[in-house]
């Protein structure tokens, strides 16, 4: 194992353990990865491994293009087809979270997607979260979480959705996935997700339903734009 | 007392203690129990004590043929024919976790089961986690605790649904009992029931009501027999 | 100040400490009081100290009869007359709780009884923790706060309920008042009947409204006297 | 810098801190400032630094009249137009908080007030706290910062509201600011709001709607005026 695969297994241990702290998955639910590009390599969570004894030489390299485990004698997380298929549709993706947490799962089961209704969400996500179609029985019966991920792509090239700047999916009757610049980056956004989860849901239950009135795409652009891009004016210089 | 029943009181304290920390229960409320099939006792948690001065010690074994306490004059939990009946009727069940775990038991309460919306509810129970019919004025009257494990019995039997793969019930305006391999997966089993709740109440507060379009079974039996039985191919070989 | 006074102060500053643990109150909200009804004297918290604050010295004694503070410059609670219309109409009370504790708060608020529906109630009270009716100008305007007990008082003679039986109450648009043996028995009271007021919540929040069928008298009764009265079998003899 | 700075800036140190503390605000989010007006200053949380490192050095001193930052490099929040507004328009102001708390804000997305359904919230605000009007897309595109503080005097002088009695509004799609007559006081305000903003969710939750009776003005200001003002008699002389 060389020294890149190694960086790469403490950053996603890293990030793994931060998910186990953020209060998103109960027992070993839920799944870190990162990505080397250059190297060719993703490191994911290994499989049915509880967090609390976890490990960076339990974090399972796996190569970007064939998927085989390399290094390892452990099995990696059986998302792992999933998160490959992201990192191979999405070229700016460096780190992908999935987890169950409560509010995302419900709304994911419900078919419901998170909404953008205020600027805690348009700061971070420039537009709705969405809701990927339901796999068929074939796609079910074969190479399933690789088709998990297929659906996520085809959810975003359908709608034209930029990856970049919605960074969360929620798979039908599943849960979130959710990405970043790495994987700190993608366990941040889970936690981000959940909370706008939380809030769409609250949003909800006041009886609502679709009535309410939403942000104008001015409101959304403006808040998305002072946090991201090259005008961006939030934080320090 | 033989050690037998000294390691079957040990189990069955450490899975009342997992119970308290879960926050599943508050005050004396709940109970778990365990099973030795070939010594024919099962153990359970002492009627009334709270679950900060419980020792090994005070858990009550009981005959599994005749439901009488063995060697010691504390009483068992008030629940314990309840599981009694269970573990006659469930040949496979090793350890039974009784709470009023909020969401399970506001779901009992209604008279709602816990519906199989996603893969999350999949990975642990292969279908709806069933509510028990109303127990009549006679079946309250006299032998009540027993009545209860008898409806539950009544329920897996009426529908035919198998105590392995849907390890939970709800039993009518009182509340949640899991099972399990043994004590600690029944109390595992409790916590995944009561997060299987909050989501079941949080897609229902969406106002969604009965609308949402269930997964479809062949998903449901994807996570569960990944999971669980000969061709899973989750966690560790 | 007597020993009898200074007995009763420190019983009702741990039961104000508790109340502080319970996460029931913020800030300074919420009081206890506990009796002494061979000495004549009720004793509360202090109005507007910080529950970190609070010392046995802070707890004010009020004579039952005349409602005058004995022994002490500092203020009672400003809800103390409420307190002692309580003690005054229920001979058997022997503490008092009142907290703006979320779920009952907000019941009391909407103007909705906890109804009792199931056994995690029917364990604690014997049927539905009623609402009171709303104070008339004038009752605002003068003695509110004795008003505020008296109502109280007149809710439970109209619907002929015994407070024995049912320990608590909702003031409308206000919150819950508790009672029990003593002020730890209020407290704890109290903290039932926050989780009592969430399960009801939770029912509401799955859409069923009024719909649900509720348990039986039977039912209801059988684990009532199965915890308290001549016939219970819970706990250790 | 004067030591008229140095102070203030260890108020609004301490008052982000209890911010932080209090569980209403995630990550970087949210914002608390104190103002001295004698010295013509307000300081304000820097942007973008998270709580755990944020020193009294770091606030960032801005005068009052030309908005320009005194004395540092660092930059201040992105809201501060916003607050400068604020302490411009209500001049008995002496701090402001904001944040992004959970409920607060869900119902500033559905745009929604939070409703004074009961006496918890008349101790505290002296009315609903209400709901800013939308920004237009020219209040946005430019001086977006302080046209949101703008828009928050206008919803107080169209009302008719004092700023006094309602320390605290929900600016429409974004979420809540408090303000108080110190920094401190702001954050506990903000404490108190999101308490009323999650009673208020809850309220719609049980299908209630706008059903529920109102609490009466004479008991609102009852409330109010027994913890506020000349008349007040809650807490000790």
């Amino acid at each position: 194992m060389g020294r890149v695969a190694e960086a790469l297994r403490r950053e996603v241990h890293r990030a793994n353990l931060a998910l186990a702290r953020s209060g998103l998955v109960m027992g070993t639910f839920g799944n870190v990865s990162g990505v080397d590009r250059a190297a060719g390599l993703m490191a994911v969570k290994p499989s049915g491994i509880p967090y609390d004894r976890l490990k960076p030489e339990h974090i399972v390299p796996v190569s970007l293009s064939t998927g085989e485990v390399v290094g390892t004698d452990l099995r990696p997380s059986s998302d792992t087809p999933t998160h490959l298929e992201l990192y191979r549709a999405f070229p700016s993706c460096g780190g992908i979270a999935h987890t169950h947490s409560e509010s995302a799962t419900a709304l994911a089961q419900a078919g419901l997607p998170i909404r953008c209704l205020g600027t805690t969400h348009a700061d971070h996500f420039r537009g709705d979260v969405p809701v990927t179609r339901a796999l068929t029985r074939k796609e079910v019966a074969s190479d399933y979480e690789r088709n998990t991920g297929l659906v996520i792509v085809e959810a975003f090239r359908r709608k034209r959705l930029s990856p970049e700047e919605i960074a969360a999916v929620l798979v039908l009757h599943h849960g979130p996935f959710t990405w970043g610049k790495d994987a700190a980056d993608a366990v941040e956004n889970a936690r981000v997700l959940e909370y706008l989860a939380r809030m769409e849901i609250l949003v909800r239950s006041t009886g609502g339903g679709e009535r309410h009135r939403r942000p104008a795409d001015f409101l959304v652009d403006k808040h998305y734009l002072r946090k991201h891009g090259k005008g961006s004016y939030y934080g320090q210089k």
